[in-house]
């Protein structure tokens, strides 16, 4: 079986990352999608409610499976996951220089593929930090995160 | 009338922001500096000084109205003022790659466009920042920054 | 009055040039949309049928004439128009890079300013050469064009 | 089964090519290497050379499929061959933003992803255009191609 | 002694390229400038008149040689002529991501280094098709080229 | 004599920083290794043992010294020193997009140039924060840092 891993601190989970990880759900027959926690960041939900919120908003999509991402190398992570590949999002080519060294590394500590999707343009604007801004200074996010994210949002 | 938002934190207006200014005031019959304020960030001067500096730097080139940009969507404020546009500058290709999405976001927000006007070449190495760091190392920036500027960095 | 000019060879006109003229339409109070005709090049449909296509492309939208761009310097005959810019669309950072030497050339020859529009992300992938290959390849292109191109591309 | 197609004129398929293949291997179960053939184009070896070289050159990579591309839109061929995604090699950012909208062309048009692989940053300087260059200005390009080709072109 | 190479077609030799020269003649004791000849492209000046021209422009420019550029490989020609670099001038980012790997393969074949010098913003705009192009259009050049080049221009 | 400058803060000097080193010694007489210390920024390693590293790593590459570099204008420094020229590795075209405002600014203030070279595309992915960043987490450097470096991150 190809395994994949999608990794990231989904601080919330937004419309784009549903969208590359139901495409690479599609190429691979499982994708495990894994939230960090870097005790050296500073996060807007803790990493309970980020875990929660990606279960939900993938709900039904077949083959993925969310787990934690426990502080470590995340090219050993892959390895002892028997991960083929991480999969990225790509939303410019400056995105891609950015990615190419982690890529690289990745590949010389535990030779783990990084596969990269380009981002639906039509969801290209969408990150989580925009996703917050929007949201602190009063702008309706609806249309750029799932009804979970939203909710959790609301109740804040 | 077509009026243009220049929105910034002008910490301090520099020669490549009076440049861009002055074109897009060729462009558009009225041309709004919005000077930001962010709770969160820290300023080199206080905002009603760079109000100041902004509208002495400018002043002379008809259509540009200096104003404070009160915390809040930019996308809301530029159509709240009624505005067809945003100005930004652009100075390489990785500055476009950067810009994208927020103008992107902006146009799903509330439909306003981001114009964006190349630098010219010749200020192309002008920044707020780069000003800062040469003045605060004891470089001359009079070929940098407008009068008025020069001679508040010299007070302080 | 504020006008600005379109140029292209519009071979054919897609609905990616729609686009970014019906915006350019917002800003300045009148577009040129001006077609090119260069002797050295080969094209597809002849410019008479270029023009006509253009105009049926882009009729209802209020503030553009289409008109024919002779040979000669862009530069000149823009501000032979009298025009304050050139609009162009941009795709990515690379299209940026590309198009800046030109845009520094024109400003160099007339002072002409070239203001640059982000593309519709959703029509980024719209180009008259792909639009060309996809058709010339038994392929779809009703999404891509304004229909009476759709007409011209069947009759043909 | 997981079915991948990387596309090319292979003219002739280099060392570049074949760790890009070598890695879509791992990835999905099959991967097709369809090689085209543009009457529109002057090519350097025939198809039938081509076809045979890459063959050659990929003997023993378990899971890789040569075939002939016949002229028709790539995405079409890539739903008819019931492939989940095109594999393309990305050498920088330049080269993403040059692909991006042939990637979204071919989404649009029968819903295939592509999947981008960074190149190998050591074969990073190795193109079929590069190696036909060397080769024929007396250059040794036994570093930049499989025995397959090298002895063909020795021969030539 | 260090040498350098700058290479090029020089059709015609422009302010930017001698601006280059400088530079790279204040950086190495002896910089080459290599006037190549493809026998497979068409040149607007013949290789005699763009040798004179090159030599009449940069004349006063101490530690500078002008010669023709054999056809054959770049990198043996650099060893041969016992270069430690070849110096090209960069105006993008997107400029880099082209010379890369032209850079790369000449390493791989001679050692030979490859250095960049930043294009002078101010001289970002010229290049020699820009300024074939204005010229025929009826253009005046007299900004871009240097004095034995504007007289070669205006003789033909 | 010829003089370039190398500057950074080598926290710590990895085998990315000593090739790009060694190749600027085989273009200029003499290169200064400037280990910089901002008061404003924190680092792993003590500017002392930065130098002592950097010194050690660098032993036997003929023409380097390696001296601190006392806050101020890196510009001005380099005009103190009779530099021709800073010197630059370059990753991406990304990279050279943020370097050269740097680059304009250093020739605005003391007409100092700056020289890229291309990083070696087999070191690409190296760089002090990655190189720091896998320590951390566990992971083996040997491949990355010279031996001196790696005996110092052990033993602390």
């Amino acid at each position: 079986m190809r395994r994949a891993i999608c990794p990231g601190s989904f601080d919330p989970i937004h419309r784009g990352h549903v969208e590359i990880i139901r495409r690479a759900a599609m190429l691979f027959q499982e994708v495990v999608v894994a939230v960090s926690d870097n005790p050296k960041k500073t996060y807007f939900l803790d990493r309970s409610q980020r875990l929660e919120l990606a279960e939900a908003s993938l709900e039904g999509i077949s083959g993925v499976v969310v787990e934690p991402l426990e502080q470590g190398l995340l090219a050993r992570y892959a390895a002892d996951r028997g991960a083929v590949a991480l999969v990225k999002g790509l939303r410019s080519g400056q995105d891609y220089d950015y990615e190419l060294p982690m890529a690289a590394m990745n590949r010389a500590l535990t030779q783990v593929e990084t596969v990269f999707l380009p981002a639906n343009p039509e969801l290209l604007h969408i990150s989580s930090s925009l996703v917050k801004e929007v949201h602190a200074l009063g702008g309706d996010v609806e249309a750029f995160v799932p009804a979970p994210v939203l909710a959790a949002l609301k109740a804040r």
